[in-house]
């Protein structure tokens, strides 16, 4: 066994035994570590900033793209978001302990789930160093340990800040171990991690497709995940033209590089003459390159030929890809076909078109007359978000406090027995 | 590619594309199904009689063991109790197209989940061949597509059972293609099965420990399972010695081979000379070994000595391990070390020491003052159960046809945009 491998199984021993305290820790508790968590952070803001300068110097001397430095400098603002962010998740409902869905059995027995955490979270994540604090937070306040792996370039500022979360914990009476960040860049660590499913009990990745896709191949522990956010708009022939409009435009132009964005827009025949002229001007002249099938392109002269590669493709971009269909069923047909099962939504003011749409797209989130960026967990009122799954089991669509817990079942009686 | 691997895939193919028509039949079209293949049922009894003696016949020339041929054989009582099962699960609600958690959101969008099927389940199973009818049974009812896979000495048998419920299926206009049974005996379409992502959504193996453990080795699909039922029985100090003495005669006695029986009895020291000298008597003569540690054995010196490896043994037959311990917190302890998180119970009469233990024990199900071995979908009112998982993530504990399900997204607007 390797030195890294070691030291990893002895993280997850760590964390595994930290679990078990943070499972039975109250919510006065665990606001109390939130609280000093904050507190210290802005104690610490210049300690944290030199770390995180020194990250930065490093990662230009090495190249690494303006887009990445970026996301990895630590400001001012950052820091207060982080700040914030902590505040706002001591604030938040503890979902842990409550009790639903009682029943009493003929024999006179009560049966009920309690929810409870998950255990121990793997979150591994690429150069924002906001993500320690974020996901420290959410893993605490669900009353789960947490094992952090940042990116490599900001491994600097991952250690201060995982110190100051450490405080926190201490603070309130808690096990440090509770949060533990990785201090070693070694890729081994990783494989570790994903395997080690003795001590880790989900692993939520949070960065681009590409380590995604390769922690779902390696990986034992199972993955909160989505791959691909290739969203669509549908605008049905009953659509309201203004709404199908603003829903259409805002879906695409809210933020290109969102996984709710709307890579694929579907229009019916009968809406197009209607609707495509003008929304396609307006996202002509917002710099959106337009991807039409043939019908498309009668309509829209500027649209370049969409092929089966544009149905396919995420693009985070400004790029559109547009089709015009027959109707509704041509629509969730393109849909199955093409989707990444992530948010999908129809415009239209007719009932049962609304109802067929929501019934049968088989997507974590399917919407009525509301634009595909509206994927999102503080907009769906979950008040935070650790990530957006497209799993089938367990949590599916925007993950939030409730989706890093379980349900254990508990029976109570009064010696009933089975005969 | 191997043939078995293509014709897997080529199944998986078949199941998806079923799974579609499956997600969104109505609950009467369902209930059809499962009437036609009861009626099938009754009257390919003779037929389908005809198809297992030949099985059972193989078998016996195999030299399969009297047990394994006992499951084996469908009896007039099985397939009554077969038919019997079609129109219970006919009977239950259906928990698909439900909506539940509506908000509405300041901006007026109203955000509600949808419950849904999973889509494509397979099931592993070994000599029982009414699992076959049983399984199809409870994924057609929940909407989903099932791969069926008995064991090699119940092929005939298994295989006229899927024309019976191919037959209910055809009547009922669902595809037949929506419960398949792999008509291959070759261990090669196992290891497809349970990595063909694509395809299959979520595997349920049904078998022995030695299946569970190799499945879950090899599968990219998630498993649905539990490895283990180590279940413990606590006797607090404040237990009411009749309700102690029931409770856990009952837990250990009810059946010796259900997952949920108590394998090892811990008892407070101050409770253990008032309840253990009569409880052991009843456990003894009732053909019980009893295995104790050190306090057990000053008291019941009828009791072989425990060992390291009997805490952690399943033994599903007339062996009990006894530990006395020095209270709640060791009982906790001793549960957390050793227990492998099935089903576990603590009698007392005590409230906090009874909430203490519900709270903090981490099994997928505790109870107060009731007998392990209630352990099973029926008795929680699930109404039916697909089997147990000790999984963390999605189902835990008994799983009925909610477990067969997951949750999508559906949020309603009027056109409401991100700022």
């Amino acid at each position: 066994m390797s030195t890294i491998e070691e030291s990893m199984l002895a993280l997850g021993e760590n964390a595994r035994r930290a679990s078990r305290a943070m499972m039975t820790a109250g919510s006065g508790q665990k606001n109390r570590a939130l609280l000093a968590m904050a507190d210290a952070l802005a104690e610490q803001r210049d300690a944290l900033k030199a770390a995180n300068a020194q990250d930065v110097e490093s990662a230009r001397a090495d190249g690494l793209e303006a887009a990445l430095l970026d996301r990895l400098t630590l400001t001012d603002r950052s820091i207060d978001l982080m700040h914030e962010g902590l505040r706002q998740v001591a604030a938040l409902p503890d979902p842990v302990g409550s009790v639903t869905a009682t029943s009493v059995r003929p024999n006179g027995m009560r049966v009920a789930q309690m929810r409870v955490p998950l255990g121990v979270i793997g979150i591994i994540y690429e150069s924002r160093p906001n993500v320690t604090i974020d996901a420290a937070a959410l893993c605490l306040k669900s009353g789960n340990a947490a094992i952090l792996r940042g990116g490599r370039e900001a491994l600097r500022s991952n250690v201060a800040l995982g110190r100051i979360v450490q405080h926190g914990l201490r603070a309130a009476g808690l096990p440090a171990e509770a949060v533990q960040v990785v201090d070693t860049t070694d890729r081994a660590a990783v494989g570790t991690l994903v395997t080690m499913t003795e001590h880790v009990d989900v692993i939520v990745p949070r960065g681009g497709k590409g380590l995604i896709a390769r922690l779902a191949q390696e990986a034992r522990v199972p993955l909160i995940k989505h791959l691909d956010g290739n969203c669509h708009v549908y605008i049905d022939r009953d659509a309201e033209p203004e709404k199908a409009h603003a829903v259409a435009f805002n879906a695409k132009t809210y933020r290109y590089g969102v996984c709710g964005a709307m890579e694929t827009l579907l229009v019916h025949e009968q809406a197009a003459d209607g609707i495509l002229p003008r929304l396609g001007q307006a996202l002509h002249e917002h710099g959106v390159q337009l991807r039409g099938c043939e019908r498309t392109r009668q309509r829209l002269p500027y649209a370049v030929p969409a092929t089966d590669e544009d149905w396919a493709t995420e693009y985070l971009g400004p790029i559109l890809a547009v089709r015009i269909v027959d109707g509704l069923d041509e629509a969730i047909a393109h849909i199955a076909r093409w989707s990444s099962g992530h948010t999908e939504a129809i415009v239209t003011e007719n009932l049962s078109a609304a109802q067929r749409f929501q019934r049968e797209v088989d997507s974590s989130s399917v919407y009525v007359n509301l634009p595909t960026c509206f994927a999102d967990g503080f907009e769906y009122g979950l008040g935070a978000e650790i990530g957006i799954s497209t799993n089938r089991l367990h949590a599916r669509g925007p993950v939030g406090l409730e989706g890093l817990t379980t349900l254990k079942w508990i029976l109570n009686g009064e010696g009933q027995t089975r005969g």
